[in-house]
């Protein structure tokens, strides 16, 4: 057994950064948004609901240059472009679907604690 | 069965908040530093290499008005101050260590797509 090559405790490690932008929330849910399959630009905004043409396109490229995700662009009229997880990309896609379910099925006990830590400031 | 309650694609769902912060590098890296059990604040800083006191600080913080993380203060002298995971809290291990693993064994595929991107940009 090696000695695990990558460890984000460690501060000069890429694998810190790369944890960062996966938990990021647009990140999260664009690549929830593209579990199922291909999608384009505009099922994107519509099912990540909020997000901006700029914040997508940013989202977008960098789980592109990541490996995460592929465009690919038809040659039809009027042209069809479609992003897709590759398989690194369908890696992360359980891990950050269990992170959606704790938040969703905590949320209500985060949300008492807070007026509770809100009650006891006051 | 009931409609869930909370849907992170929502842009108004306070899920969406809360999963960006769950998310976030130092939340990810100190909730994993205390899923062996209590930890005092140094203990902290010497296992997420790097953090600054500020950050761990408003972290800890974050986690405890969340009601992710208990602070106990033991009279002793010098004083003793212990940060735990509440039961919400260790729920989100799992979750956090799935995510770390992704990113620790997905590393240098990573790092080759970064290589053929700015390859490709050239």
């Amino acid at each position: 057994m090696s000695e695990p090559a990558f460890d984000p405790y460690s501060r000069t490690c890429p694998s810190r950064g790369l944890l960062n932008e996966i938990g990021e929330q647009w990140t999260i849910l664009v690549v929830g948004a593209l579990a199922g399959g291909p999608r384009r630009f505009k099922d994107l905004t519509e099912r990540v609901d909020g997000i901006s043409f700029k914040m997508l396109t940013q989202t977008l490229r960098a789980l592109e240059r990541d490996g995460l995700v592929t465009r690919t662009q038809y040659a039809e009229i009027p042209p069809r472009v479609e992003y897709e997880l590759t398989a690194t990309g369908h890696d992360l896609v359980g891990p950050l679907r269990a992170l959606e379910d704790w938040a969703t099925s905590h949320m209500a006990g985060v949300l008492e604690a807070h007026e509770r830590a809100d009650r006891e400031s006051a």
